[in-house]
C-alpha cells in the first residue's frame, strides 16, 4: 500500500515555507495550558457521572486544534487577556459536545484510542452528557457579556447539527454529489473552524474586514480539515487513527473520493462499493478489494489536490494582515492539517 | 379504583376561590397565539427532516403552560411588547427539545397521544434534533440582547439536564430517598418554570423583590406539578395520559408515592414493588397488585397533600403584588395543576 506515501507527497508539496512549529508554540503556549485547565475545570459537576466521563474525556486528548486556532488569531489581531482563553475552552467544549453525540450515533467503539463515552456509560446518559457539555459552553462563553460571540456560536452549532443530519439523510446512498458533499463538510465541519478564528474578531478594537479575512481562513482550513480527514478513512492506518480505515463506508458514508469514483467505475467494480453500503459491513467484499479499486483511478491524488486547494485558499485570507510571526504560525496550520496521520 | 375521585377531592380542596379560567384567556390569548405562530416557525430549517418532525411535533400539541405562565408573569409586571411572546417560544422549545431527548432514554412509545419522534425517524436524528431546538430556542433567546435570559436559560437547562441524569443514576434503585427526590424532580421540572415566571422580571423596568417572588412562585408550581405527575402515573388513566399507568415504576424510576410507601410495608408486598423495578416489566406481578398495596397505607394521599403545600406556597409567593386579574389568573395556576388528569 503506497496510498500513505502519497499523502506525504501532498503535504510535501503543500510545505512551502519550512516552518519549525515548536517557534510558533511559545506564541500560545501560556494560554493553551490554561485553556486546558479550564476546559478541565468546566467538565465537572455535583452529579458523578459527569465529573467520571469529564476526567475520562479529558485524559483522552485531542489535538486542540480549535483552541489553538482561536489563541492564535487573538494574538494576530493583538488581543492578550483571559477572554479569547474562556472562548478557546468554549469552542473545545461545543466541540466534545458534538463528539459525543456523533460517536452514539455512528455507534463507534474507539475516539482517540479508548473507548467511547457511550460504550462505557451507555447511550441514555451520554445523551445527557452531550447536552449539558452543549449548555456548559454557551454558559461559559457568556462570562463576558458578549452577544455576538454566543450568536456565532448558536450559529456554528446549528450548521454542525444540521450537517449531521444531512449525512443520515443520505446514509447508505449511492448518489451523493460533490456539491452535496461540500455543503455538508462545510456545515458540519468548516463552520466552527470559521467561528473559532472569527471569534476573536468580536473582541473589540477589531474591524470587519479583519473578522471576514478570519471567517475566510477558517473556513478554508475546516473544509480542507474535513477532506483530510475523510482521506485518511483510506490512507490512515488503523494504529495512527485509533478506529478502523473505511470506516466511514462501512457506516454507509459516502465521501468524496468514492463520490468522485463511482461515476467512473464498470458496473462490477460499483457494485462492490454498493454491496459494503448496503450491508453496512464488510461481509462480500474485503476492505483490501475497496482500496485497490479506489486507487485504480487516482480519486484519492484528485482529493488531496482539493484539500491543497483549500491550504491555499486559507493562506491567501491571510494577507488581509501584515507579516509577523503569528501569521507565521496562522500560515503553518494548514500544512500541520495536511500532514497530519490522525 | 377510587384513586381519580381521591385526586380530584385534593384539588376540589385546593381550589379555594371559584375561578373561571376562560376570564383568563383573555389577558393573554392574543400573545398566545402569538407565540405558537413564532413556536412553529422556529421549527422550521432548510433540512427537510427538521421541518417534517417540526410540523410533526407542533401537531402533536402540548399544555403551554410554561408560556402561558410567562405571559402572565410578564403582564403582571405590566409588560406589553413582542419580547415576552418570544421568551414564552424560547420556553416551549427548550421544553421541547427536553422532551424529544427523554422521549428517547426512557424508550417512551407514546406522547400526547402519538408516536414518539424516535418512534417514527429513530434515535439517531432525534438526538440532533434535540440539539438543534435547544440551539435554536437559545439563538431566539437572543433577539432582545438580554444576557441575564440567556443565563437564566442557560442554568435551567443545566439543571433540567442534570435532574435526568440523576435519575438515571438511581434507575432501578429501591432506595431512593425523599430529599434527593426532591432535589431530583426541582431540577429536572420546578428550574423551568422558575425561569419561565421570573424571565420577564429581567425585562426593565423591574425589580430584585419581583423577580425572587416570581422564582418563588413557578419553583413551587413546579414542583407541585411534578408531584401531580407522578400522581398521576399511578390515578390517571391510559386514555388521558396518553400513555400507560405505572409507566414510572415500569421504567425502574421509584417516585414519592412509592418511596414513602416502601418502608412501610412488609417484606412480601415489598418484594412485588422490588421484583417491578428489577424486571423493568409486569412479568411476575400485575399492575392492579402494585396499585392495591399503594391504596393500602394512602401514600397517595400524603403526595397530594405535599402537593397541596407546593400550590399553596406558591400562591403566598404571590403576595408580593397588589391584587389584581392576572395575580388571580397566577393563582389559578396551581389548582389547575392540582386538577387536571393528563
Amino acid at each position: 500500500m503506497s496510498l500513505p506515501l502519497k499523502a506525504s507527497r501532498i503535504a510535501a508539496e503543500a510545505g512551502k515555507g519550512a516552518a519549525d512549529p515548536d517557534r510558533f508554540l511559545g506564541l500560545i503556549g501560556g494560554k493553551l495550558l490554561a485553556t486546558e485547565d479550564l476546559f478541565r475545570r468546566h467538565l465537572d459537576s455535583d452529579v458523578p457521572f459527569i465529573s467520571d466521563a469529564g476526567e475520562y474525556m479529558f485524559r483522552g486528548g485531542g489535538k486542540r486544534m480549535r483552541p489553538a486556532l482561536l489563541l492564535l488569531s487573538a494574538r494576530l489581531l493583538g488581543h492578550d487577556s483571559d477572554e479569547e482563553v474562556t472562548y478557546a475552552a468554549v469552542v473545545e467544549l461545543l466541540h466534545t459536545a458534538t463528539l459525543i453525540h456523533d460517536d452514539i450515533i455512528d455507534d463507534s467503539t474507539l475516539r482517540r484510542g479508548q473507548a467511547t463515552v457511550h460504550n462505557v456509560w451507555g447511550n441514555s446518559r451520554t445523551v445527557l452528557l452531550g447536552d449539558w457539555i452543549y449548555t456548559t459552553s454557551m454558559k461559559l462563553a457568556l462570562e463576558h457579556d458578549r452577544l455576538e460571540v454566543i450568536r456565532r456560536l448558536c450559529e456554528a452549532t446549528l450548521r454542525m447539527t444540521e450537517g449531521e443530519l444531512l449525512v443520515l439523510e443520505r446514509l447508505g446512498a449511492p448518489d451523493v454529489s460533490v456539491e452535496e458533499y461540500f455543503d455538508i463538510i462545510d456545515r458540519k465541519t468548516a463552520q466552527l473552524f470559521a467561528a473559532a478564528c472569527s471569534i476573536p474578531a468580536l473582541i473589540p478594537p477589531s474591524h470587519d474586514h479583519e473578522r471576514l479575512a478570519l471567517e475566510s481562513y477558517g473556513r478554508a482550513l475546516g473544509l480542507c480539515f474535513q477532506l483530510v480527514d475523510d482521506l485518511l478513512d483510506f490512507t490512515g492506518s488503523e494504529d495512527d487513527l485509533g478506529k478502523p480505515v473505511l470506516s466511514d463506508l462501512k457506516g454507509g458514508k459516502l465521501t468524496l473520493p468514492l463520490i468522485l469514483l463511482l461515476p467512473r467505475l464498470d458496473a462490477k467494480r460499483r457494485r462492490l462499493i454498493e454491496q459494503v453500503l448496503e450491508d453496512r459491513a464488510f461481509d462480500r467484499v474485503e476492505p483490501s478489494d475497496i482500496l485497490a479499486v479506489v486507487d485504480s483511478e487516482g480519486t484519492l491524488e484528485e482529493v488531496g489536490e482539493l484539500a491543497v486547494t483549500q491550504a491555499d485558499r486559507a493562506r491567501e485570507a491571510l494577507d488581509a494582515f501584515p507579516a509577523s510571526l503569528v501569521r507565521e504560525a496562522l500560515e503553518f496550520a494548514p500544512e500541520f492539517v495536511l500532514s497530519r496521520r490522525a
